[in-house]
């Protein structure tokens, strides 16, 4: 038998994310991401999660599992109206409690219910059977209220399952019963945990990993993290609950992650590259027009998606076949006949015809083989170039070669330009 | 306590993805979806899903659970060779094995490092070590094996986790590895899990849910799942491994689903909206051109992820500005003026230019407010207008409005759009 994950499982958290789409019906669990970040905020560590269908019984084994080894259990989903929802009968059935209909359960779902214009239905009224002795936790988007529970010493709480009710419940229910319990109990309440998270561009993981090597000293509780997708590695610094790691330690890791990673840094916590794309073109007061060919529209995607891009962003060209490349951004027949519509020859002048033909500050092209199809024995699937035209007439271009599939190499493709473009633009910060 | 699950574990599967970035680093598990696929095929039910951190001592006691409740267990994850990495330490401690280098895992490793030019380093060569009795796993496209071995009755067949790797050895090695075992066992093999999947647009997933009502008959042991996303609303049966049913039933089921939602359907099993408009535009000849205000390129990247999209896409124009919306699409500047930018007849206007422009046979259009800003008194955030001009003259508009964030929008919008195009398509079919 494994011994005993910890003396003290009060601050060890545990998710349980119950749908039996979440099982085999393609959907992911992203609630539980949320949880551990905003339980770690209050230095609650989540070290265990589990995924569990619609099955009252397979709910409790493992409802059963988590009080064992974790003080704090979050449930998502199940508490909605339909047939399959049955996770308030499973609560109720393990922990022995039975179901009751409560009076602030019932008043706050037909308040939400009334405010939409509808009363309550036969299979809604279900959704106020709270287990006795729980706490009603109000659902302050949706109608489903949830609960918390104290069993075997631990405490349950029970949200639904959609994100937004369920991260509005989180917040304003589930976080202050966890802390009001802990501060009544007379213990202190932990640090919080402390995540610091660098995106990096342009070099492979194990060079990251490299540039890294021997930053944490030996027995200092920080956690390195490496996590390489698409759009780079992702290096994170985290502190655990178990042991505190004073603030002045943490900054100078950063500090030093900072510097060993000065060259491929592009944004730091929750920014994105096309945020900090748009920030600097917004701060230098320029404005923008892409020209993509294999990128297909998701560069120019990438900088909408971002509130208020409407400032600098002005058009994108997406000219996929030759001809529309001519008619689009004046890149000349002779050009496509004589290099190749892949070369960086066509790269230039899409970013040049582009810039001029929408009167910006920079046009910005991408023309590559996605693949799986169009490669000749020169050009393979993943070469790409990259334009970047300027008003004073200098124009940049990059070749690049990425591999993967379809997907990786567009993906790929429109962050290595948007990353060109920072470059450039970070390169004449000084002179404006 | 809880009951026992199921007397027999042998077709109860659980997965266990390792790695401290799946509890709080924003990746969520993917893994485990493709890995219930896989299993699924062969009748293997996963049941329960466990995510931990790499950490020696919570991954034994995660271990130690899922061999209680599963027969199978595959953990995936901590396999590589970076020093946080440490599923097979804390799986050898676990079953109380040595972990040995196996002279058939380092063959394998050197011969792919070999491939890549490279030689074994100190660290990938703990990669060759497995738990003693262990059968090794070959990695065909990577360089870390796996293992498979039995403890306490049930095999674990432990992978590494990037998911190409993952994906490659299951099939290749681990399924193998699995129905050998049954097979030896004298246990025939159970009945695949048949899953299928419909995808519709259109319809609110209650009302999709009431219009299913009744359809599966009381006793039968088929699930039915609802999965609503920005795409759609998911329609799912799916077979369990504990009671067989007869193939002539789930047809009639299936049948059922497209009969009473064929309004709505535009897709079944891993087709996408726009692999199903793709399909349609090749199968007609037709060529497309696309003029996106608010989706700000997302159809057109929608529409050329699809492999073999240059027959049909021409190009694209992304007239985010007013000035471009005139210059790169011919929208009169008194039309704007008068109607706003966010106006059917702006969609109209959009549509034809495009469409004139490309000498394309349809051009397609999106105008509309995303949000946050850029709302007025009359025009909502989500208003959306879209557009579709055909080569024989007729023009059609529709206004539709949407909740939710930008990025809820963009996404609606540019589902909406391509199913205009859909109906459009599938209503000229009769006359092609």
């Amino acid at each position: 038998m494994p011994r005993q994950v910890s003396r003290d499982r009060s601050c060890i958290a545990e998710t349980i994310a119950i749908g039996s789409e979440l099982l085999n019906g393609g959907r992911t669990d992203s609630n539980s991401l949320r949880i551990a970040e905003i339980l770690g905020a209050h230095g609650i560590e989540v070290r265990f999660k589990s995924i569990v269908g619609d099955d009252r019984a397979d709910i409790a084994v493992v409802l059963a599992t988590a009080v064992r080894r974790a003080g704090i259990v979050v449930v998502t989903g199940g508490l909605g109206p339909t047939a399959d929802d049955c996770t308030r009968e499973a609560v109720a059935g393990i922990t022995g409690k039975r179901l009751v209909r409560r009076k602030e359960a019932l008043e706050g779902m037909t308040a939400r219910l009334t405010q939409w214009g509808r009363t309550p239905n036969k299979a809604q009224l279900r959704q106020a059977l709270i287990p006795s002795g729980g706490t009603v936790l109000p659902n302050p988007v949706g109608s489903a209220p949830g609960f918390a529970l104290t069993w075997k010493g631990a405490v349950l709480v029970v949200l639904p399952g959609v994100p937004r009710e369920m991260e509005a419940m989180m917040r304003e229910s589930g976080v202050p019963f966890l802390t009001d319990r802990r501060a009544r109990s007379g213990r202190h309440l932990p640090e919080p945990i402390r995540r610091s998270v660098f995106h990096t561009w342009g070099l492979p993981e194990a060079d990251v990993e490299a540039n890294l090597k021997g930053l944490i000293p030996r027995g200092i509780p920080v956690g390195l993290g490496l996590l390489a997708s698409s759009m780079g590695v992702l290096v994170s610094l985290t502190t655990g609950s178990r042991r505190s790691v004073s603030p002045g330690l943490i900054e100078s890791l950063e500090q030093g992650v900072r510097v060993r990673l000065h060259e491929w840094l592009f944004a730091e916590g929750t920014d994105t590259m096309e945020v900090v794309v748009g920030r600097l073109l917004l701060k230098q007061g320029l404005t923008i027009a892409l020209a993509e060919s294999c990128t297909g529209g998701l560069i120019s995607h990438r900088l909408t998606q971002v509130p208020g891009s409407s400032a600098y962003v002005d058009r994108g060209a997406v000219c996929y076949s030759n001809q529309s490349k001519t008619a689009m951004v004046d890149v000349p027949v002779e050009l496509i006949a004589g290099h190749g519509a892949v070369s960086s020859e066509v790269a230039a002048s899409m970013a040049n015809g582009i810039r001029r033909r929408a009167g910006v500050s920079i046009g910005l092209s991408v023309t590559g083989i996605a693949g799986p199809g169009g490669a000749t024995d020169t050009k393979p699937v993943g070469l790409v170039y990259m334009g970047l035209s300027a008003e004073s007439g200098e124009t940049i271009t990059k070749e690049l070669r990425f591999h993967g599939d379809r997907s990786m190499i567009t993906q790929r493709s429109s962050q290595a330009a948007l990353d060109l473009l920072r470059r450039w633009l970070l390169g004449r910060a000084g002179d404006v």
